[in-house]
């Protein structure tokens, strides 16, 4: 949630990028919670001020917020973590960022103690790569306070970590070795984690338990649903509908359809260029289909995304008619996407997860078919119902477009309707008492 | 051993180019060896033709060649096998040149099975990356062949290895478990390819033993030693000395040196850079220190080469009197500046071993001090007489260049003489006995 003020000086609260706060604000809801997080724009500021019922912002000194967040964690953790670095140039390691990392996240584990004192049965969620540190300044205060890290970006593996030097790195893995239970969304990436502490920290591991510094930290793997409950009430909202009747009007045949924001790890460029190698290899599909991206221009703060930019839209100013480029961010027009795609394309480099590859299926209105990079932590649900492609591989995902743009009716239809059958079952809510669960697990122990 | 022709038209051989070919020649000369390699000039296409004792000079085909040296090896797998790929833009991969890799890997097994037709009892050992698809093909025809492969690179872990689409990986992974015995430089990469064994081709790992389709393969671990008698007569013959006098009579009085092929693994831009922070922090040392980059053209049909070589230029030039850079292949000058270091820069991104790190300390003259990146497959030996560094932290390699300067003289000395010690006992030879043992393993069972 991120306050701000509205034409009339009212209080105004937006809606956090993302279908991650989507996700979360839904889990908040469920239960008794305060939300512990750092103030981002003047307004949230004064909100600190205040006394919020459920709401802690932290006011943060602004150089330190701004190194914190614009330069280690992104895009330094950012990038290690997606292993986007250009490592025989950048990063160009600054000491002075990770004091900064530190700083912030010393402040965020006292206003958690702080709600501890408030609250000391109260179990403590930290969420993703802003947050590494935290969970060791809590736990030398609080030696049994009940504490979950939820990671949801990928996690690479070990010498990817030597981007950072080796205090810090063993610094990363012991922060979330503090916490009783660290959360990813795959096997992958929890696989990577546990051999990580055997060959950074020299923990053991048996199973999914890590035993470091005389704790014991269950490692799990909970991949995150979707709402389904918000995206059935979306589908047929007014700012959806009207957003649609613009798309079907202006639609051709065949719509390729991608949703991101403008991160590296996306892949966006790869994407344009496999698009326009698919027209060039079918070119009766000329002037039949188009490619529809709606692209949300993210962290303009950080040059390597101001460059990033440039290029996608080079990229697509180079395809002509074919490619429809928006850059902007509109959810309604984003789910009228959803409902109208032939095919969506997801190719990242590497991800997380990738909510998009579950939202955009789940309300598509046209059997369309998803096409899926191996590097999605998605992929391990959905690879079955979706055409695999490797990120790197232009031709390969040229092939794939084609074969999705030309797939049997029947086919296309039955992997949707399998797809979201998984995605009704696996949804947010799952998600979120899984991981209640594996801290009811730590409590009984 | 390359051919060429001399000005008077006579045929002229030319020592290989890096530590390497160096090495393997030594271990050639005491065995009855054939070496069979492509053929990379007009005169190797002549000696090709003709019958040559102990050569086997294959002739490939122009087109074929240039994409699987120039395109595939490198930078495909050399970039790949290094993490340097900039993965949000680069690879952009082509399945043409693994064709043409698989050609050429075909022909050289091809060769191989003509000479294994010749002697049957003779053990194959291939060298490197260049060849991992050469042992399937050879034990296709030949399942019970004696088969060795060293791996001169690093080995990543599996993630990065999603460069290569999943066939690819595939093929790799098997190519290398077509042999009795795959060895590394160091347990590192070792590790790092029986994690990938298990991931890629869900073999089967027990200890150091890979089962795969029906097959066992040992996985060891030998770094490479020098030839200390090489390197005993070097350091007293002429051409040393005479360029030793030269860079006497201009040296300050401290250097550090580093030599290195500019390949962006070696991380030439970021030492410059951390020389001159270390001499912005010390200013007392501006015209007492200088540095000595002897760096020898690499690669340049490659355009990541030339576009490299420029950005070292760039950087160089930035640091004016304070660095010495020469760009060049002078054997002799190399061996006169390890002589004359006072501290080596080795800061390599990744590194399968590197042998100047063991070259340079071995003839040193000056008690100099190794500066060591932790992403060397060397620094497993050398680590605790080195000064480590991370590749990317360039505040910590100015701090240890700095700390490498102005070392007591006996800690200097201590460190100097144990490094040697180990070089002294483990040689090449040692490196050659340990992969016939390894061969003779199997042989017994």
């Amino acid at each position: 949630m991120t306050y701000g003020r509205g034409p009339n000086g009212e209080r105004t609260e937006s809606r956090g990028g993302g279908g991650l706060a989507t996700a979360l604000r839904g889990l908040v809801e469920q239960h008794d919670t305060t939300w512990i997080a750092n103030a981002m724009t003047d307004e949230d500021r004064v909100v600190a001020g205040e006394e919020q019922r459920g709401t802690v912002l932290i006011e943060q000194e602004e150089r330190q917020y701004e190194l914190f967040y614009n330069v280690m964690a992104n895009p330094t953790l950012w990038f290690a973590q997606h292993m986007l670095w250009n490592l025989a140039f950048t990063p160009d390691f600054d000491d002075e960022a990770w004091t900064a990392y530190a700083s912030v996240n010393a402040k965020m584990a006292r206003a958690t103690v702080a709600e501890l004192d408030r609250d000391p049965a109260a179990a403590v969620f930290f969420q993703d790569y802003h947050l590494y540190l935290a969970p060791t300044f809590v736990r030398r205060d609080r030696p049994d306070a009940l504490m979950s890290h939820f990671v949801h970006v990928p996690w690479p593996e070990t010498d990817a970590w030597s981007v950072l030097p080796e205090q810090q790195r063993r610094d990363v893995f012991a922060g979330l070795l503090a916490n009783d239970v660290v959360g990813f969304h795959t096997d992958r990436w929890r696989r990577n984690f546990l051999r990580g502490c055997v060959d950074v920290l020299a923990a053991r591991v048996d199973g999914e338990v890590v035993e470091h510094d005389g704790r014991r930290t269950r490692v799990t793997a909970h991949p995150i649903g979707i709402d389904t409950a918000e995206f059935d009430g979306l589908v047929d909202s007014e700012a959806v509908l009207d957003r649609e009747r613009e798309l079907v009007a202006s639609r051709p045949e065949l719509l390729v359809v991608r949703v991101d924001r403008t991160d590296p790890s996306k892949n966006i460029v790869r994407g344009f260029r496999a698009f326009g190698s698919m027209l060039e290899r079918h070119p009766e599909l000329r002037g039949r289909v188009r490619m529809l991206a709606l692209l949300d221009p993210s962290r303009q703060d950080i040059p390597e995304y101001v460059d990033y930019l440039a290029a996608v839209e080079r990229e697509a100013d180079a395809l002509g008619d074919a490619v429809d480029l928006r850059v902007g961010d509109d959810f309604a027009r984003s789910v009228a996407a959803y409902k109208q795609f032939d095919v969506l394309l997801v190719n990242a480099v590497f991800d997380g997860l990738n909510l998009i590859s579950k939202e955009a299926p789940y309300v598509n209105a046209r059997d369309g078919v998803l096409v899926l990079s191996e590097n999605a932590g998605s992929h391990a649900e959905l690879g079955e119902w979706a055409l695999t492609v490797n990120p790197f591989d232009v031709s390969g995902q040229a092939d794939a477009l084609y074969a999705a743009l030309t797939m049997e009716p029947e086919e296309k239809r039955r992997r949707l309707e399998e797809l979201r059958a998984h995605l009704r079952t696996h949804d947010v809510r799952e998600w979120g008492e899984l991981q209640m669960a594996d801290l009811d697990g730590v409590r009984r122990r």
